[in-house]
């Protein structure tokens, strides 16, 4: 992948290490007090938020950096959603930093943990938690192979529009 | 509730206390190690299973004991199924020793977790994985006013029968 600023690759994908939490924290953060799209608590901690979000093997967490500059624009972590006899389905969570969202960072980060599920041996990934009002992301996951699975009525409390419905997202790999 | 070995009650619900895990963990142990039901590492060692299965407030776990012996029958833990704007959504699981299976426990069990979670407030309950083969599970959930919302094909690799369907159950309180 190019490293130029020119390049047309929206983002560089790399393993994410302690040192890039300061980067990550303000936009995650951000978007956690928001409410609006993550089943997180609002009032998540710092420290809280780094052991949830910056996993060990064999999960993973990565960020995506401007090729240019190597500024963090956004982060993901894959990890697998159940143990056991359904331990062969993943699942993955993203965070794009609001200030550079529309520029295709969540769609790269979307190929990028698709791919590493498919390179695991994973057969399926299942998003547990899309809220509906959510609409950019729904429409990038639908995009991105992903169907809507069920919608739990009334399963998220958005600060402003009230519940809204709660989709499951999966799609076999 | 009447104590007396007579009584037509199937089992008295009681808190869990640390004194019923040596009781809890030789069935426990049995179920998941037979991984038919559970979305657990079959291998799951004792006091990751204590970690996972005695959970303390504002989570529960409770037992079901016979009335007459006070000999645990089964156990239930409850808690919320997620968190942030989606925390009105409680889950479950139980665990009926299958030496003591067919004569209501389960049942017994199911009702007391849904009055636990309408008492507190909860406004759903959603159970993120039944196994499509648990036919007895899936028809006493069905009973007691679950839907299943979704079924992930394949979700589930069970140890005789191959790959099965993961049910997501659902339902409103």
């Amino acid at each position: 992948m190019s490293t130029s600023p020119e390049s047309a690759e929206p983002a560089r994908i790399r393993e994410a290490v302690a040192a890039d939490w300061p980067a990550v924290w303000p936009f995650l953060h951000e978007i956690v007090a928001a409410g609006e799209t993550y089943t997180y608590p609002r009032d998540l901690g710092e420290e809280t938020a780094r052991a949830m979000w910056m996993l060990s093997a064999p999960s993973r967490t990565v960020v995506a950096v401007d090729p240019g500059t190597g500024v963090v624009l956004g982060t993901a972590k894959m990890n697998p959603n159940h143990m056991g006899g359904a331990s062969h389905i993943a699942s993955a969570s993203f965070m794009v930093d609001p200030a550079h969202a529309g520029r295709g960072v969540g769609r790269a980060l979307g190929e990028y943990v698709l791919a590493w599920a498919r390179a695991e041996g994973y057969r399926a990934m299942q998003f547990n938690a899309v809220v509906e009002s959510n609409t950019r992301a729904v429409a990038l996951w639908k995009s991105l192979g992903f169907e809507i699975v069920a919608t739990l009525p009334e399963g998220f409390l958005h600060p402003t529009l009230g519940y809204v419905g709660l989709h499951i997202m999966y799609q076999r790999l």
